[in-house]
């Protein structure tokens, strides 16, 4: 497999379109339902582009970086023998048979377009639908990350569920922090090296283990005072949600 | 100021009594409620210790390191000069004018006993009752870190809040998606890189910015399946609330 398809422009299809070019896959074209932004990959992966789903050039491998909601329809419309998906949620068979060989490189990382991110060390959970296809996908795989796992379509699921919560909701908490430090105008890098040092620590020892606050210490008064003085409603719910899941599963 | 006694002997009391001991400055005496945790943190210091709170040995500084909810009771019973707390919530008020001298410093940090931590990447929030004893606590911040902020109570109130976000609650985000991958009987090491990457990326982003995942990108058929295969009722209310706050805020 050396010429690659590329279905989508958005996050990852960068990442992952700049990678493999990096590491000798030729990217043939780029596919998306914005033309410009097509055009713009495309001019980064030195490739042919269209917004035209029936204009698909003929490739070694086609892999779809779409989100998940618009999988199924694109599908219907793809004629092809080599294909995977990149998704974490979507089982094996929305493939549904239609095609020989297909299966799924999901990387387990979040990706934005404006940040660099080192391929190598990002996770890739790799499934197919049968041995020869599955060797080939790792093959790939292994040429830009140091770290293959062969995951099913259940055990991917899990792992994208729980990325959810690690990634996008810890990276919300992020978001919340820096809403109430913008009110009384401090400045976010007075919490940048406690934000480090919170995602060090699960290096080592289950976040269970080392969870620390007022909840935890079950300090009362504390946590009533800090929802006395969040005005936002929506915050006030997520710190009491949280706070008393905390004392739950202590 | 270079004799200091230490009232508590949790994460915060161990890791501030041992930077103070290796800048310099002698330890008098701990004094813990749970006498075998005063003497195994008085070991550590080299200091005399105590249960007993009439039996404290006057000293240049007194360091109040016990959870918020137990300061105001123990002011009641201490007669000193110098004094000041660690909580992030408490008002410099509670010292009530009982004593000449009275502030706070509050490291903004996690700690844990058995985690080792930097602390001069901590930052220090500094506030005082007068401009004299401001400067002298300021003197002794600098000596165990090179983030020293001068912060009012109530700015350091709103701090605090943000940190219980951004590290207590993100933690929280980390100890369900461990949860979830022991389900499967996954390693939770695979969620390492992608833990690490989000709390660089606010480094140089803000938060919001950089988001990702289903609730951004309104991908509401994976949200159904992620809602779907959470056992556990806490998780999905918590699923749901931040889900929906993240479209709120976009």
């Amino acid at each position: 497999m050396k010429s690659i398809t590329l279905i989508g422009s958005g996050n990852l299809a960068t990442h992952l379109g700049l990678t493999l070019k990096k590491q000798g896959f030729i990217i043939t074209q780029v596919f998306s339902r914005k033309k410009n932004n097509a055009l713009q990959l495309a001019k980064k992966l030195n490739s042919e582009y269209t917004d035209n789903i029936n204009h698909l050039i003929s490739s070694d491998l086609m892999i779809i970086c779409i989100k998940d909601d618009a999988i199924k329809s694109i599908l219907t419309k793809i004629k092809t023998e080599n294909i995977i998906h990149t998704s974490g949620t979507l089982n094996i068979n929305i493939f549904q048979k239609k095609f020989k060989n297909y299966g799924i490189i999901y990387p387990l990382q979040t990706f934005n377009k404006n940040i660099k991110t080192n391929f190598s060390d990002v996770p890739i959970c790799v499934e197919a639908n049968n041995v020869e296809f599955q060797k080939k996908l790792i093959k790939l795989s292994n040429k830009i990350s140091n770290k293959v796992y062969e995951i099913n379509s259940s055990q991917r699921k899990k792992i994208h569920l729980a990325a959810v919560f690690a990634c996008n909701f810890s990276n919300h908490m992020y978001a919340i922090a820096e809403e109430i430090l913008k009110e009384e105008n401090i400045d976010k890098s007075i919490l940048l090296p406690l934000i480090k040092e919170t995602a060090k620590k699960v290096e080592k020892k289950n976040a269970k283990e080392v969870q620390t606050g007022p909840a935890i210490r079950k300090d009362t008064e504390t946590i009533k005072e800090h929802l006395n003085s969040l005005n936002n409603l929506s915050y006030k719910k997520i710190y009491k949600l949280i706070s008393s899941n905390i004392l739950q599963n202590e």
